[in-house]
């Protein structure tokens, strides 16, 4: 039986692609509006998709003159949006390096209450030196220690969120009794980073517990995603580089006690809709011409870690650290490298390619076409969804959910409509009671 | 010419009585329901109120089996309400004891912009010891250094707001400039708990930075309020002490370079309204007869941090630790051992007068009798307006909304609908430029 995808509109400012906000698609004073956020929930949920993922890093970034993105935290956007929406996942990117597990327990756990069991957390190490300056730090925490620290939090967060019996509230009027103390528990944690005692203070959600999103490709992500994660975001250009992926990712689950469908993996698409492939192709001209290379050469800086900007755009890329001295972003260093290696580009070239999705893959096609494609990627088991980077806000998510979504639906590839209500129904995953969950815990190595 | 008030509704569960969640007048389960707290502040802004406010803790408290209070996380859950109000300030509680700046400064500049500058923070340093554990900690960080890392706290997150020019959002798509990097700056912060370079990577918002608000009464607490405060709540029981705890505070403003309209003194009442006196006193009789003693006596133990729950319910309070040795809620253990002492009450009347508001003023009367009692302290210097605190919801604040306030409007001491759309404007403060925040900073001893 062929497989139905999972899909996720990973939704940012008004669009993905850099020169998003000065095309004449958008308007570019949406970035700072919340209807404008409110809205791209709603049109997600129109095209019945498993939910939406805002990203986030708590430092402003080197190029202040072109950052479009930086205005909203999505914890509470996410829960700004859940009243405007019902069924669509919620998903919001938070850092293990800069948060303190009872906070962001109990700020998911929020969430949750608020969403009614529509929340999921994508897990970051936050690996950027602008944001260890802002905490304290000289310098980005190591990659490896990042990770540790990263697999501890998300221990204490899952005991946090185990802490209360689904049936603890019994709002007992007559007997005076709101929680029955005895179905909820302290943890009890003591590690090298944290000690927490606990119980949460907040009740079992309806999904029991958030979805756990991971997005690091690097070997130390690779292993935390395989240990916890349910959602996998994953940056591949060839379906033999996603196979790839797919099947080292999916080979690590059994030894951490887990099967293939408890982690579902949606490598990233920028699709450029046209009514013809030379229509979409022309559009995403569009874009590429209206980059600002200079702000290229700042994220190009940023995935190295090193100053770029003074190089001339029709240069190659210059010699770089090998990714063993990379503590930031390993694995998209690596896919970088790669790219302009492979392709033999220059720097302007390189971030024409980048431009959409740094470093993800565009797609410019009919909506035949994309439909085709994305059903390929998942019949070659490179792909369990896709992660939808519209290169444009709001049309290009109009655009998918209009024309795309209803191609895979016509080919039963995709819900027609939603048949659960928590993230974890839309992404087929388990509802653990709090007893199991502990002891899934307590079982995995 | 007569004062005109100002009215902050403090919502709390189904209610701020103990008993609430079991009277008739509430649905107990309400206090899981995010749509109830949606309607909470449609009601006060139907009122015109300045504000709503939600109090907020990092830990369970002592006795789970009657908690209702502790589900929603309260910058989330303004999230959530800002959606459905458009007026009404939003006041969520945060603490400097267990947060990071940085991380702090972000959320609440999140919820400024989705709610169009409407957000208020209610500065706790987090005294007691179930929330140490948490973090941990083997006990309570002793009370002065609390406020000594409250006032590095503060002083850092207004930094971070400031570092962002009102008008450095340029959004220019010709020449692609969407931030005027000049117009945006480091804080470079180094002190003795937190070294934060900065900038916060959000924006300045429309009001500026949300109203501080501060609920500490100690000496310790009134400092902190005098430097930074701009709303302060505060439990006095009658008008002389309302007069002496507002002239005192009131004087502290001028050694921090600041005047007595740029703090707004808002006492609590616990309003038990009836179109009779005997039927507001009825009532308020039918809330004391639900208390559950148990519930009531871990409460006194939290005020005081030592173990009363074994204790007669018609005995007197025991020989309690001298206030210098409370680490915890100073102020309040000091009130609500005065008041024992006063009325030489029994345990068990002391709960029924703590019943209500857990030392704040109770009213029972009729709409005009509580209007002019609210007029009485504001004519007498012992307050700028009210922390309105209903004994039950929403029925508590619809009645207050429906019957307390058309009369204070009649009188020409409230707004008959709001001039401004700022929480800064509600309360007649200042949007200060970033530039002068700066200053008033510097300038401030």
């Amino acid at each position: 039986m062929s497989r139905t995808l999972h899909l996720n509109a990973f939704v940012m400012g008004v669009g993905h692609h850099e020169a998003a906000w000065r095309h004449p698609r958008t308007a570019e004073h949406h970035v700072l509006d919340v209807d404008h956020f409110v809205r791209l929930g709603q049109i997600a949920e129109r095209g019945k998709l498993d939910s939406i993922f805002f990203a986030d890093g708590l430092a402003i970034g080197p190029n202040i003159r072109r950052n479009t993105q930086a205005i909203f935290e999505p914890i509470t956007l996410l829960s700004a949006i859940a009243g405007g929406t019902s069924k669509v996942g919620l998903i919001a990117t938070a850092s293990t390096g800069y948060n303190h597990p009872y906070t962001l327990a109990r700020a998911f756990a929020s969430l949750e209450h608020i969403s009614g069991g529509r929340a999921g957390w994508n897990i970051v190490t936050s690996g950027n030196s602008q944001e260890a300056l802002n905490f304290g730090l000289d310098s980005i925490p190591e990659h490896a220690g990042r990770y540790r620290r990263a697999q501890e939090f998300v221990d204490v967060v899952t005991k946090l969120w185990d802490s209360w019996d689904q049936d603890a509230v019994v709002l007992d009027v007559e007997s005076a009794v709101f929680a029955d103390p005895d179905r909820v528990r302290t943890i009890d944690h003591v590690g090298e980073h944290f000690s927490v005692r606990g119980p949460l203070n907040s009740p079992r959600s309806p999904q029991g517990r958030p979805v756990l999103v991971q997005a690091g490709s690097s070997e130390d992500g690779k292993e935390l995603a395989a240990h916890h994660a349910e959602v996998v975001f994953t940056a591949q250009r060839t379906i033999a580089e996603g196979r790839s992926f797919y099947q080292d990712l999916k080979s690590r689950l059994p030894k951490y006690g887990r099967t293939y469908s408890d982690l579902q993996i949606l490598p990233g698409i920028v699709p450029f809709i046209g009514s013809t492939e030379a229509e979409a192709k022309a559009l995403e001209r569009e874009f590429t011409d209206l980059i600002s290379p200079d702000y290229a050469l700042g994220q190009l800086s940023a995935f190295f870690n090193v100053d770029l900007t003074g190089l001339s755009l029709d240069a190659r890329l210059p010699e770089l650290p090998p990714e063993s001295e990379i503590e930031g972003h390993k694995s998209r260093s690596t896919l970088v490298r790669q790219l302009a290696a492979k392709g033999d580009l220059t720097i302007r070239e390189l971030i024409g390619e980048l431009g959409g999705g740094r470093g993800h893959r565009s797609i410019a096609g009919t909506p035949e076409q994309i439909a085709d494609d994305l059903i390929a990627w998942v019949d070659a088991d490179a792909a369990d969804g896709f992660n939808i980077m519209p290169p444009y806000l709001p049309g290009g998510l109009d655009d998918f959910v209009d024309q795309v979504v209803p191609i895979l639906q016509a080919r039963g590839r995709f819900r027609t409509d939603y048949t659960e209500s928590t993230l974890r129904g839309h992404y087929g995953l388990a509802v653990p009671t709090a007893a199991e969950s502990r002891e899934q815990a307590a079982t995995a190595v």
